[in-house]
């Protein structure tokens, strides 16, 4: 294999010729071969976006000759376009707060550069890594400002999963509305509810994790673009700072805005830590979800039995014709996954020191990750699982029918006591509720059947309330 | 000891004479005898205005006597007013959502309307528990209701406690304004910052906190009171539900509202995971500042010696004249309780099912202790850390002295390359960066004075711009 | 009130009079009020016990005047026998790693020596709390000393209560061997299993945990006495050391020994961490088991109902009758709560620097709160839930008679997809398994019976057997 | 593309004509989009060799046909030697507790021993996926037993790159032995220690680390083969249970053995909390050491400067010549994501139910990247870290000259109240502690040199001690 030679303050090494990276990406693959996952494609397309924005602001205040800026422009736009994501080889856990991301890009795009301008790989005197494609940045600006980008980017991919799934629970709210059914609290048979309330419930608290995450996202594209290295913005001129925030909005068409106090915005983590902890509300509520509709699958003979999943793949390499909620399930691991994720978040976050974060790779390793398991996850879930789910109908219906909670309707009339010792009695002996209501003459079967109309006790109100005196 | 005897539906039991709490009280506290501490006072406080909301909503549908409904309120204000507390004796981990906080406190404000009513205590034919304390009511609602409320009353005194904390950053910021010294990143040297800044930037991060919290407060509000046992509202008269929301914001001023789903609202416990993550994203950021002081009030000889905390007490039974900084790191302690805190609450809401959240009582003791030692750390830090802190100007001025950072302002007129080499030779020769400079002749003195001057260095933009030639 | 004057290097402080506590345990209540929470008294005694070694150590080497040095072993004694423990007013979250803690305790034991030896309390020139009763000693290896022995006592009680319940697991083992239930897994109704089996498996797996529990608890008794500040030793004679050991081992009883190494066990906390995550082990297993109760407990009408656990209290404020599994729920809750406590013990662990971990107190707290309530919770468990849980035994076989599961054992008769086939079959037709068998001839009536006897399926082994042909 | 049609009981599908995996794989591929990473290939061979086993037992026990069985053996062994890697194309996370990865395996084993036997890939009635290649087994014992084995395996890399850590370190130790410095608690200046010392105490909890993670693994050794489909071991015949664990002994040589209760070892999942907490344990030591190391290496002129870490590459693109200790910021995240994946792997461990846990393939996930990134972070931390460290030894020694901390080596002396005067005058007067001893007379040049040996101050004892009087 033919190799360069390239030289950086630390020595030199052989660079492979035909490879765009250079001597610091190679450094970083030595030091870091930890995790063997690659850098988030989407980083990396925003980061381009970044060094496209910052190429362009640089000519704008004539500190790039626009010869080297429009080659740094042009290979930027090939990165975008997704080209070369093969010379991006450096480890997505890695010291340095993301420097070696930041110089694999640098050489990246400057040896592309140099191509396009005609010259050498490696000729670095007529486009730098340094100098000419890092110009006015710092990977302590650069790095973070590609994040939250990325986290924006894959958060809308997350919010059209998650928009689909509120739709489908409301679809699946109007599907079962008269479906009635025995609601359960601690796991103990409660009181009549109707199943389509509960996909309403679910549809009704994914709209607040809509509206959460979203809100985190719109935070997370405040930037510091301009900070260089430590927030003061030495090395980065006023009008660069507004320039390169005005490339960036243009070319990415997203609200990006500068922050106010660039120091601030280096240092502090809270972007990801805000977004971070908005997703894992949302994999609490997803984890409740899927646990309801595992327990209201189960069976089929000897479980609950109110809901039948689609069935996806034969559950049981033994035991033949076992169909699993596997959709249900792999949601939940999704969900303990990002819960987890979180946790390494946050702890890295509270690692920061001083004028930065130098954890951000894992950072990145984590929220990335979080917001890509979760879109997928939401989106086989719906359409595996909640589009073509069934109600068992007569089940749900004999379980009103033989469950006693239908006494709580009685105690307007005949107080908690009386209530519990009917339902006691009826456990005793084997009699329905019904039964001993007339037995002892405490109502008349016509008041019986008004008060205990399984229907009308799902929705606010007395049952039979006309029956009662006015209290005064 | 004198004794009464009760019952319910599972048998009798003999209850003090002089005691408000009944039965089900007693059962509780054989059943769960398990952390030793007690209800926090303000869930108290907030359920007592529950009660007496519900009591005059069913008053004013006529669903409650007025004698009683009266004794009832009455019974509630004194709780209210943080009497009779001592007859609550629940322990703050315990089975079944809240149930026994909910009898606990029924029973107490039955005996006690009972005694105000001239009647003995455990008459529960003329005032009773569940019939006309717990009259439209379910522990599903009153409990989640009192939680969200007293949530409420703790985070705006942790509010006032960190904005008072980030006001005490901001007079730091004014104060330190002109203490140069030298940035740090990844703990080594980096380019020359403003004391002020930093603090700046610890106030900017409170601020968005802050907002936050607050947020997430707001979101609290939102409360099930009428869902009754699963959210369907049986026996909760619409009436009621309306009335007993403008009692509860009446009696408390705060903007609470009714749940527009209220299956949702008893099912879901988004309120509870939104508000601690939002704590949880504040401790981290505590933490990091906590760790910065410290850092920088590291010394008094062998440290970085920055800054000087106010010596607060002895530090060390054996060392004489030690002094730490104390009150910092009993913030990161805090912090970290916040943060595993959080993990707790988010395994409980996790463990939702159905119509109900079951670990209600843990949620409870996890998010109420967060909100107390949240404000209680941030307040003596406040008072005895940050308010008398002081700046050691002339260790922060030599540090930029003798630092090698400050070449990073060399880029624009030698090149990354060329800074990066004096550096090297800097490190190996002993001499300054000012000297090697020049020695070769690479700047005037006049012009390295301009590139060179620090507090320059601190705000955007390139020293000596006017020296580079326009790049076209 | 009568207050004395006492001074310390930073100034001087009215104390009550009457009080034991000095200067220093009050400057420590004004700078942490956080929790409300006292110190552990079993931390209290153990450090007592540590300081009553020291002095009887201090005294074997000369360093300690007897008459003083009696009356600190006298005061601590007295500690010891849990007297004095309302002089104990420090917060158990506070900066300091413990300094506090320690110099109440210094100074308590102090004035109460100087009471005995009839002189006035503050009379430190005569027993002082840093020269007489904290000789040889700091905070640094006196709090983990004591803290180690307080969490090896706890443990102690934890130990016992686990190994009762799961002899109450094996006698429920006993007693359900011949209770015949459908498996399940995934929630879907698997193949036959014996109900004693899954709780013979409840009770394998808390044998693993009190294995791991006792052997993190016996690593933790090698303790640092001797280290002093930072290890090193100084101003601890070797045979100090070696006495204060004895001593404390023949106090308390336990095989406490010396670290190998004073440097390490002064600035490593792993025993902490890891004796917690024992615990975490522990409480993950529990929940799930109390998962399993509360499910195999569900209905009465509407769920499982295998299981009747003994009624603890009535369930619902509003459900008439309804009775909830609150004692596991409560194991629920505790296990969160274990492992929400773990996160912060580690979190405050890695934030050790240098020589010592000064997040002592939070460890502590952590530690000691996990051990008192996974013991609480556990003893409750058993005695409420566990003891008087009925299986249903009839609900249990009809299960197995309804279910497909049984088709597993066709596997070597039939082949998995032919039986795979037998299931759809069954549920689109409403047949039995074995009708489809008999009406298609797959087998003769007599092997039939032989190869789907449920009892059979619960051990390993082929049914039928014999009717295979031999492979070769 | 050619294709072949496969079916199941829920359908058919084409696969290509080229793949060895089925239509089961498909079906999981389909499900299953999450993270896009593969199963780790350690899983794969370990549930190679369980499939190796299990044929040979068949075998053994005459259930399988010699042909077909040694089909299966020798294509198990392809996959053993990592052939065929790329068939395995299922995501790492997915429903079904391993089905998938199950099927995955038997599907490419039973289409490569059709092959081998001369027939079509796809003529499963010669060769079947569930009937021959998972013949006796479950996925419920071959994807548990393959991921201890794994487990097993990566935890001996990891124990290899700990035991060369400690190496390192106790190197360190020795090389250090003789350099002095300022031992620091609560980052304050404490008294003397030697740097040897503190390198020593890293390596002492790492040995404690090492035999935690052994001892878990060996733990991990312990298998539920034959269990099947719920611990019953319904269809596994007692003589293969025992050949198979026999067959897995002698194909990897570990000294794994059969559960005692294959019941307990099916549905409880203690084995991977107890290693991962063993991971985590180690991964908070780690962490600590690796912050120490950076505070040591901060500078290298505005920090602590006591140790040089090797330059591993430019650590900053905008700062010319600035170098970070990269290496020990991998490590710390490192740790932190092991941190992380132990609480994703605690919450779906706490998450099985009744028979199994169906959250397998997310334990196996965490577990496995764990064990992997802690093995390849240790390892380049000894190798470009620790390795090449170096002490600054005129800055450590400066640092004992300058500090304060040696006065208490004067309390046994002068008392520790006058030695804080002392402290106190010098840091206002700016003279030295023996400046103002030698003025006040407080000992002779003599004593003092004696007593104020830093030397001295690192081990056990009394500095002139012959110089107290005895006490009695």
């Amino acid at each position: 294999m033919a190799y360069r030679l390239e030289h950086d303050f630390l020595g030199e090494k052989e660079v492979p010729e035909s490879a765009y990276y250079g001597i610091q990406t190679l450094r970083a693959v030595e030091n870091f071969p930890i995790t063997g996952v690659p850098i988030h494609p989407e980083l990396l397309v925003a980061l381009a976006h970044v060094k496209k924005a910052a190429a362009r602001a640089n000519m704008d205040v004539h500190l790039l000759q626009t010869t080297i800026g429009e080659a740094i422009v042009k290979a930027s736009e090939e990165v975008i376009e997704q080209q070369l994501l093969d010379q991006f080889i450096v480890d997505s856990i890695q010291g340095g707060a993301g420097t070696s991301i930041n110089m694999n890009m640098n050489e990246v795009l400057a040896n592309r550069a140099l191509e396009l301008l005609g010259r050498d790989k490696g000729d670095y005197f007529h486009c730098s890594p340094n100098n000419h494609v890092n110009m006015s940045q710092s990977t302590n600006d650069a790095i973070p400002t590609a994040l939250r980008i990325a986290a924006h980017t894959l958060t809308q991919h997350l919010l059209e999963a998650l928009q689909a799934l509120q739709d489908g629970f409301l679809a699946k709210r109007d599907e079962f509305d008269d479906v009635i059914k025995m609601g359960r609290t601690h796991l103990q048979d409660a009181v009549p509810i109707r199943l389509g309330q509960e996909f309403g419930a679910y549809a009704a608290v994914l709209g607040r994790d809509i509206a959460r995450i979203r809100s985190a996202a719109i935070h997370a594209l405040t930037v510091n673009m301009g900070a260089t290295a430590v927030g003061t913005g030495l090395n980065a001129k006023p009008e660069y700072i507004s320039a390169v925030i005005a490339h960036l909005q243009e070319q990415t068409g997203l609200p990006i805005r500068a922050a106010d106090d660039l120091v601030d915005a280096t240092q502090n983590s809270d972007a990801y830590t805000e977004l971070s902890a908005a997703l894992k509300v949302c994999a609490v509520n997803l984890s409740k979800i899927c646990n309801d509709i595992r327990l209201m699958a189960s069976g089929p003979r000897v479980g609950l039995a109110e809901l039948s999943l689609p069935p996806r793949q034969p559950g049981s390499s033994i035991m033949p014709g076992k169909v699993n909620p596997v959709m249900a399930e792999v949601v939940n691991q999704v969900a303990f996954q990002v819960m987890g994720n979180d946790h390494t978040l946050c702890m890295a976050c509270e690692a920061g020191q001083f004028e930065l974060n130098v954890m951000g790779p894992v950072i990145a390793f984590n929220l990335l990750q979080s917001l890509k398991i979760l879109r997928n996850g939401v989106d086989v879930f719906l359409r595996h699982a909640v589009e073509g789910m069934q109600a068992n109908r007569e089940r749900c219906e004999s379980y009103v029918a033989n469950s006693f909670g239908i006494v709580t309707a009685l105690n307007p009339h005949l107080g908690y006591e009386v209530a519990a010792q009917l339902v006691k009695e009826a456990l005793a002996t084997g009699l329905t509720i019904r039964e001993l209501i007339l037995e002892r003459g405490l109502l008349t079967p016509e008041e019986m059947t008004e008060i205990l109309n399984p229907y009308a006790m799902t929705s606010p109100g007395i049952a039979g309330e006309h029956l009662l005196e006015d209290a005064k």
